[in-house]
């Protein structure tokens, strides 16, 4: 198939680009590099059925031309730290919702009617079910990248009924692995490596939260593609299971063979709109055959390795 | 108190100035009287303790400066036509979900922290309960208005974690009263006018829709600005029964008294992205002590006196 993937030089939109080159379909590769990395599309580049576009999604006759002909979009695109909403509410909002509209609209434009899109479980607030089901009880928004995403996913179902695409909206928890270059384990590694005796953490470090390696979200978002057949469809993504921070720590450490003094700021959230348990259930794409190969702790070990064969990704930021 | 009111010239905009002057507040009503009407607000030009100021929300700075000073910002502004989204999507996006993203960042710069704000029932999209309470399961967005409404709840929820915000989010069902000019009552009495021989239904007439008096509207706005002290207070607004299209026409058949012939155009839904029922759960907002005092039918009655009153809204149109 024709994929036409945003984001397409950022974290997962590579990984993504990479894996489907692999499995033989044509990619248009569209980024503007603000976050994204040409070394990222660096062996995407050298395969001729890879062509990459640098753009940004407010081009929207600029995207919907180059976007022509491909059988589905992936929307991946993003401000995708949701720490620093509140330091700047316009970006959330333009880079998320109104990138997304923009988006839409180049699918209306040039009639491609199939789109994944990178939602997020921060679109769940502060849930009072866990694990919590894409069904949950409608949610308050606590962050301004949460409400961005939820506002792209409402645009998205709108657009389903409305121009009968086809949707699929993929709602990540944290993703981790080759190409990771923001997060908790990037901070904690990156702080770790400067001064392996003390680590700064945010809140109390009991918060709880899920992680996912991008090749087994890869995986999911390409199961769903081929087996879900709904117009809106919505897939929680994410493992079985969830580590506090100290946990997460406690692997950086072992792994780096560090014992720092923790610095704890304390609090039961790490920032205001940090939600203090994320789990997810995830029993909708599972019953599609789909299964995580890596548990949270190997894929915190994996990106670990990862960042140590990449010491230039800490000279970028 | 002193209140800022957004969409002041508009139906429920001009009757809450109205109310607001009539119990002694002060207002300052800003509207850029695209849909807004001068003639709803002449009373409230007598009035000193009002002050009209004629702007847009884009613009930024200045609601900024003409808001500074408010205990509150009522923001009902909007593009209120559910119908027609997906004529023009970029109507909603730019009308309500980034109208109220500048509303909310013009509070931010001026200091107001408390907002009202007027969604809608159709951010339940078409749900599975009924009647439908506030935390019915996540919704799937059906319309470009009901997507965008509930992108403007999700800013206000985000603003009120992380600026600190209080937030009043009403989701109405669909208001009738005093200076009603769109929507089923109106196109159908617009119609029998023109010719009482025959009426043009859409759908089949069987959607169940409900309706709310546009003072019982305000009064339950003003209650919760009283009562209600969380920090993200959500309200569905709405009587405690609906009606079937077809027997709002008969309603207005029999007033009018006429007898037309039926064409309906078929179908559950009126048009695309119709909600086929809709129903509303109001036992929070009844908690607080409020009741509506006239039933659906009587509203309609109220509205078609209005409508007789004042054939001249016919004309702008």
């Amino acid at each position: 198939m024709r994929v036409f993937v945003t984001g397409a030089a950022g974290f997962v939109g590579s990984n993504l680009v990479d894996r489907l080159l692999g499995d033989g379909h044509e990619v248009v590769g569209y980024d503007n590099l603000s976050t994204g990395q040409e070394q990222f599309i660096e062996s995407a580049l050298s395969n001729p059925r890879f062509r990459f576009v640098r753009g940004d999604t407010r081009e929207r006759e600029r995207m919907a031309a180059e976007m022509a002909g491909a059988d589905v979009v992936c929307h991946l695109a993003a401000n995708a730290d949701v720490r620093f909403g509140t330091h700047h509410p316009e970006k959330d909002v333009e880079e998320n919702t109104l990138a997304t509209f923009h988006v839409l609209e180049a699918m209306r434009a040039s009639g491609v009617r199939r789109i994944a899109f990178s939602s997020t479980g921060s679109v769940y607030g502060e849930p009072e079910i866990f694990p919590t089901p894409e069904n949950a009880p409608f949610p308050i928004q606590t962050s301004l990248y949460g409400a961005s995403k939820l506002a792209g996913e409402a645009l998205l179902q709108a657009y389903a009924e409305g121009f009968g695409f086809q949707t699929y909206i993929f709602r990540f928890v944290s993703i981790l692995g080759e190409r990771y270059t923001h997060g908790h384990v990037f901070d904690f590694y990156r702080s770790l490596r400067r001064d392996p005796a003390r680590l700064r953490v945010l809140g109390d470090g009991r918060q709880r939260k899920s992680y996912l390696y991008v090749q087994d979200c890869i995986d999911a978002i390409l199961t769903a593609l081929e087996r879900a057949s709904g117009r809106v469809n919505v897939f929680n993504l994410g493992t079985d299971e969830y580590c506090q921070v100290n946990d997460s720590i406690g692997w950086i450490c072992q792994h780096l063979k560090v014992a720092p003094a923790l610095d704890y700021t304390g609090g039961e959230r790490g920032w205001v709109g940090d939600s203090p348990f994320i789990f997810l259930d995830t029993a909708r794409i599972r019953a599609l055959g789909w299964r995580p190969r890596l548990s949270i702790q190997d894929g915190i070990l994996r990106t670990l390795e990862y960042l140590e064969r990449h010491p230039h990704l800490f000279d970028v930021r």
